[in-house]
């Protein structure tokens, strides 16, 4: 399960304030952070500073990858912001994302093929966002197809299903399960991630749902995801549910999450 | 979803007690606070008592049914307990269970004919316990196809896969999983059933595992559970899983649910 801390996004108020005032302390401890609660990569986010995106992205990449040896997912719709990111990037990155958009594919192809970085593609089109998992499975093929003709590995690309609150429509999260599932048997070397939140959007006890809805992402074949990892339920949740679906031998992971008290929740 | 409440059962110190001292009150309290808390069906075990099991479960079923309205689960391997006790039950019983164990089988078939319960038909012959899911699915089809030619309704048909420890082998878990997925998908009219606490036997933090294998067999397709209904945290978890999978109209038994505080976690 890959594992990709979001905790470095602009969204989050005390994140912006210390991209801001370029406190690199803070944006250095949230990156330590994460990784030592199990991150494999982590996500930097700077897309409310329009117009100072890129410089942003830039001095964070400098900065976490100075003081911590870990690799980014650099997060932006915009291949510019991308692009000059990975430049600076050492060792390999992680994208967020790509999309089936004509525009922001035909941008990111040229500097995919140069960086070779792991590629979250999300099922996005210039017609808009997909309602059903047919709609979803045949974006995802379309843009797997591409992509690999491009050189791009299978087992590089991580489809995101586009997650879509439950409070809209009570379809939307069978949409995305299904999906899953469709890609990890149609496509079993390409990789599935996703964020959890949206998911919850516009409903109370959010991270309830959040919670488990990993759960039930992981059952259809979720490999890889997007979340706070010092959130210490949802890291809990999926310790165990890799437990269940038989990816922990002997349950050696859960024991030593056991003995380590990360499986003591207080809420 | 189909909730049977387990809690009136020998095994339990306080429920053993409570028979050997023919105490009604307390039997029927339990009775009364798991319907309140929203199962569909009590289900009443005596199994520990051998020489008194037949005339303790006829006490139960006669003692609750006086007070509760409310239709039990008789649960017991012994066809003479369950011949007796459902002859004594008003309404339609559920029974747990028949497997494919020739003597068991045979006895049963005729008080199902006769009393018409819904049946729950554990994955079990008398070549011992199946450990794969294939082996699940075969033992459940050759189940399935018997009652079916004996008049037994599909929808009435309760598949229990027989969930045992991943302490024991990591692929137990994901052996039920799959059992679930493979009669939910080629038999869409039987119903799939089964307790949870099994799967974490010799393990740690046996709820945390319990309350998330209960989401991910219902995100494999099961229809009903064995478990206590007294425990916020899985009846949260039930309620959570409904509205993630589209089973709950416009978020409708969630907001109920939050509203009266019983996503409300303490633990």
């Amino acid at each position: 399960m890959l594992i990709v801390g979001e905790r470095i996004n602009a969204s989050r108020k005390a994140i912006a304030a210390a991209i801001s005032a370029q406190d690199a302390a803070a944006i250095i401890k949230e990156a330590k952070d994460q990784k030592n609660a199990g991150a494999h990569f982590i996500d930097v986010n700077a897309g409310i500073f329009v117009d100072e995106e890129v410089r942003y992205l830039k001095w964070m990449v400098q900065t976490i990858q100075q003081e911590a040896e870990i690799p980014l997912c650099i997060d932006s719709p915009n291949p510019k912001a991308i692009t000059e990111a990975l430049a600076l990037h050492k060792g390999r990155a992680m994208i967020n994302s790509i999309t089936d958009e004509k525009e922001r594919y035909q941008s990111l192809i040229p500097i995919i093929k140069q960086f070779k970085p792991l590629v979250v593609a999300l099922c996005m089109t210039d017609g808009g966002m997909p309602h059903t998992s047919d709609e979803r499975f045949k974006i995802a093929s379309r843009l797997i197809d591409k992509l690999t003709k491009e050189g791009v590995a299978p087992q590089d690309i991580y489809i995101d299903p586009l997650v879509m609150p439950i409070s809209t429509d009570k379809s939307f999260g069978n949409a995305v399960l299904e999906t899953i599932e469709k890609i990890t048997t149609s496509f079993p070397k390409v990789n599935t991630i996703c964020g959890l939140s949206n998911i919850s959007y516009g409903l109370p006890s959010r991270k309830l749902i959040n919670q488990l809805f990993l759960v039930a992402a992981m059952t259809k074949g979720l490999s890889g995801v997007i979340f706070d990892p010092l959130d210490k339920r949802i890291m809990g949740n999926l310790i165990t549910t890799r437990a269940l679906l038989g990816k922990d031998d002997y349950c050696g992971g859960y024991l030593t999450a056991f003995r380590a008290g990360k499986l003591d929740f207080k809420d």
